[in-house]
């Protein structure tokens, strides 16, 4: 049966992280599904279904696949929880408690969460344990007393046993990596390799 | 003044190839603007202003900033013109007539014209000139007969004095260094560098 991947955005996500991450994943043949975190509170997020526009850090507008309807968002329905970039997403995403119950959801019911640049912030928010994380550097002091902080471009972290898996990441440029180290925990690695190898990565790039 | 950028886009673009230009452009401080060119020769093209909504080549949604205006669409209102690829999305760029047009309107014009994967199609379906150009390698039988087809991931030709220079490139794997290329021709090497950094790309690449 076909994977699935819970993907969460917001107006001010970074929409290449968000993009290279679900397209990536799509082409390992991942079911992805985006859901839009409205900021506020979400006060319509369990009654309507119809998304709204998301405007994202750069200007790119993206129609979401649905809007966050927390009681069929859980890991009983989705492989992976991801929450991309952008600091004004990443706020919004972060600060919603409804986000904060899925994370952690996800992270007991040990399946992967997977969080890149700025949203690595709902790790903390959430309350998820001290463990190896990266992120973007613009908020590794929020971070650094918390985690275990690392600089490495991806980090996978397998810290509790019987717990989920905390995929963490830095930013644009390390989305491509994030996004075969998904692929490779959902799909292996040779899913992995096949997907990557029509995309044309330049010689000496090694991921 | 600040440049400015037309990205087409069309059902079944590239979201990766589209998003990545946009938004590197965007944080370099050009004025980007995506035209929505509908496929069967847009018969409302040239009317209405409303974009419709975009469904790209993984299943993001995008709503363009406006619909492909041919006669607001010209050398005289941008300093780039940039043809991203994905299949689907690439055929209904290249087989537009009015795309036609504006590729030799900018290539006249000595702007920059710039293509990527199966974008690079445009180049031949305008009747630009034999020069130095790459593609995805799925359309390289459809060029390598008329073009002097190269494998490098960005190919720059300023091949006829005078006339524009053409950007090509390979697939969602070399956009990062084909948007660079096109922020340094568009606003020098010293932006590129700038906009680079924040990015956060792992030790080792070299673009």
């Amino acid at each position: 049966m076909a994977k699935k991947a819970l993907i969460l955005i917001a107006d001010g996500t970074e929409e290449m992280e968000f993009t290279i991450t679900y397209d990536t994943l799509v082409r390992a043949g991942v079911e992805c599904t985006s859901a839009n975190v409205q900021s506020g509170g979400s006060p319509y997020g369990s009654v309507g279904t119809s998304p709204a526009l998301v405007v994202c850090s750069r200007g790119v507008k993206i129609l979401p696949d649905t809007t966050l309807q927390p009681l069929s968002a859980g890991p009983d329905k989705y492989d992976a929880l991801i929450i991309p970039g952008g600091l004004k997403g990443a706020e919004t995403l972060s600060q919603s408690t409804e986000v904060q119950t899925l994370v952690r959801e996800y992270y007991e019911r040990n399946k992967i969460v997977a969080m890149i640049c700025a949203g690595t912030l709902a790790a903390k928010t959430a309350g998820l344990p001290s463990q190896p994380v990266t992120s973007h550097p613009v908020v590794k002091n929020d971070l650094a007393s918390t985690y275990d902080y690392k600089e490495d471009s991806v980090v996978v972290s397998d810290a509790v046993p019987g717990k989920g898996t905390l995929v963490t990441s830095r930013g644009p440029g390390t989305v491509f990596p994030f996004a075969f180290k998904l692929v490779e925990l959902l799909c292996g690695k040779a899913k992995s390799d096949e997907v990557r190898v029509p995309m044309m990565f330049p010689r000496g790039v090694d991921y």
